[in-house]
């Protein structure tokens, strides 16, 4: 039975009761935010080492980051310290993207090794072995496809991306109108050439049922992917987005009736003053999922600082109602990201996610900050490098910059205001942080 | 004449039309929006290298970035690299905050090199040189803190930092009620503890008039400090926060009595949720005047990383109305900024800026997004690099993540969606960007 159907039936799993316990939440709000579907808890029957986390509605803002091989860095070990690395960043979930050989492996040795919730999109080894198999990706037969859906859902992958919502019919519209950049899902690229090559439906639309009856024997969770995101600002919010967002808002009545918990994945590239109607128009269309967005990234003119751009972005959707974010690092439109680039990428989602439950008034959520206020007008260095996002950064920053290790630091020394402060006003003793 | 007062009189200088040409705007709608105070023009009559640009309403947002030595690192060597970095990265103004020794032989060095507009913040010398001559900084006389800003304003200074609003009532009620961190601006810092030790007035607020005849000789922009500024997200939108933003309203409308140009400092710490409203009470509390905000860092607990979390702030704030963003590197709150910590926080801070340009519908702004936009589905590298907001940046990681430079990048290799919608649904090509 899935999280889901139990939730439904008012049973408060181990899972439910674990991933509420780790935000100090209340259980049963858990169990009725996965009832109504405003939650999802990702947990796969065989992830056997996983430490659950709900996501959605009342919880904290979850962060994942995608790792993964590519054909030019096939090797496993690099793959494995980005999620050594993601795990000691902070991220709350992985994506194993994988598209060099060896995919099944691989993403067994990540499934092992990660306690955190693991995704994957199953097309990207479908596509590699039609490439091998047939030599061309467009072979890939129907049965090939659900096959490796399948393996995944075996092995125990605690959520799957599925690019179910792109018809025949957008795709007829995307002929007749074309947009700046058309499609810059890798998934949606692939069903959309497939689609044109064989003239068939998406095959993920077609057999949903068929994606459904595996998804409830393992658990799987679904994340409805979103082949017709914007790849830059000028394609944003327009017909193509919103008639692929329109089916998938189906869709998730569809999944949550046969019990298999679903969310729903948004763009992309959106400028600031559309993101806000971004999210609404997910939450309504998709009936409340949990909404997991990619960026957004809030300007196309800044390759190499990327991460920053969806920092911007990231921030303003989860306020707004974004659930989950997908990390973008500084290598994005660029190339693979390196173990570095995944700890810049997480790092800045962390910020994001932070701000965005402070500005949502999670509970909880500001005692981090008055914490570190406090520590920061004690000149407590010791408590601030704790408190920070990220401990080893800040205490490097501080020892390059401050050589003596002095009480104030370098940007001010004896202009330090916080000592002109404490001298002229009288210093408050705050009880330890 | 001050610009302020030449706009008022129908003329439009060589400034203005200057000012307007960099950007593609209109010199009538320049000068009248100084003639209403909502633009300001900062060009002090003895900086003979400046090149004009106007901030506020209707102009792309600016970019400042603060260089400057400390007691711990008073090379002025060092701070003329940063200058250097400053004009490099695509500042458009830097603010020399130099504490330490030779501040005034810095600071013309500064003049002489730098086309940017160039801000102070005179109180910093004054305090120097008192804890020289007297051995105490509260020593320091009115007298030698006029004598200081008139130096700063002969020497060629476009806008200076004048904490003026910090009144006796406002340091009464904050020793009546305390704040997580009372105060964080060391202009500040500074003066309330000389009103304290001296049970006087603040001079910049009682002897402003004497300020405002200096500013309208040299035609010096007055940037009015927020002394308050909540330093912490528990103190963000605070009683004392608008007590002082109160006093700076009235000042506001008596520097434009007298023809001075006048923008208004906000913050600094201020939760996501509360920075539309700081810029709201900020336009209608100041009559429109350019709002120059530092951040504002929308968490406290990110050093290291505090450029990220004040592009966020900064994003927003612009977008909400905020004309001017200093920028934040990402050793604040840690030590001195280096030559590359400027350019981090300058290239956040454009980002930024250029976002909420896009957001506010600033014409043209988004061109720059379409020429990225068409070189990214043309994979025509070269054309993105030239367009990237740090084009050297995108060079490096493009070669070291691509070492045979082959036209897909490592991230997708042969699945790359560009390709592969090109190939399935016809590439159509785009007149060169």
């Amino acid at each position: 039975m899935t999280q889901l159907i139990q939730a439904r039936k008012g049973i408060i799993t181990k899972e439910m009761r674990k991933a509420a316990e780790r935000e100090r939440l209340d259980p049963e709000m858990i169990r009725r935010g996965i009832a109504a579907g405003v939650i999802v808890l990702p947990a796969n029957i065989n992830h056997k080492n996983l430490q659950p986390l709900a996501i959605g509605r009342g919880t904290r803002v979850k962060v994942n980051a995608n790792i993964g091989t590519s054909p030019d860095y096939p090797q496993a070990g690099e793959l494995l310290q980005k999620l050594e690395q993601a795990i000691a960043a902070g991220a709350d979930a992985v994506m194993d993207l994988s598209t060099g050989p060896n995919i099944a492996q691989i993403r067994r040795q990540v499934l092992a090794a990660s306690p955190l919730m693991v995704g994957t999109v199953p097309i990207y080894q479908a596509a590699a072995e039609a490439l091998d198999r047939y030599g061309a990706i467009v072979q890939m037969t129907v049965d090939d496809l659900f096959r490796t859906i399948e393996e995944h859902a075996r092995d125990g992958v605690d959520f799957i991306t599925v690019h179910c919502g792109i018809t025949r019919q957008i795709v007829q519209n995307l002929q007749k109108r074309r947009r700046t950049i058309d499609i810059v899902s890798r998934g949606g690229a692939l069903l959309v050439g497939w689609m044109l090559y064989h003239e068939r439906e998406n095959p993920l639309y077609e057999y949903f049922d068929r994606l459904l009856e595996i998804a409830v024997e393992y658990d799987v969770t679904l994340s409805l992917g979103d082949g017709m995101r914007p790849g830059c600002l000028a394609d944003a919010t327009d017909d193509a987005q919103i008639q692929e967002l329109l089916i998938l808002g189906q869709l998730v009545e569809r999944a949550r009736a046969r019990g298999v918990q679903v969310m729903v994945e948004g763009p992309g590239h959106v400028p600031l003053n559309q993101i806000q109607t971004n999210v609404e128009i997910q939450k309504s269309l998709c009936r409340g999922a949990p909404f997991y967005v990619l960026g957004p990234l809030v300007t196309d003119i800044a390759p190499g600082y990327d991460h920053i751009v969806a920092a911007i972005g990231g921030a303003l959707a989860a306020w707004a109602g974004a659930d989950f974010l997908c990390y973008v690092t500084p290598a994005e439109h660029l190339g693979l990201p390196d173990a570095k680039d995944v700890r810049e990428g997480i790092i800045a989602s962390r910020i994001a996610a932070h701000a965005a439950d402070i500005a949502r008034g999670l509970p909880g959520a500001l005692d981090w900050d008055l914490k570190m206020a406090r520590a920061r007008k004690a000149l407590d260095w010791q408590t601030q490098i704790k408190f920070a996002v990220d401990p080893e950064r800040a205490k490097a920053v501080r020892r390059e910059k401050n050589p003596g290790e002095r009480q104030e630091c370098s940007m001010c020394g004896q202009f330090c205001a916080m000592k002109i402060v404490a001298e002229a006003l009288g210093s408050e003793q705050f009880p330890g942080c």
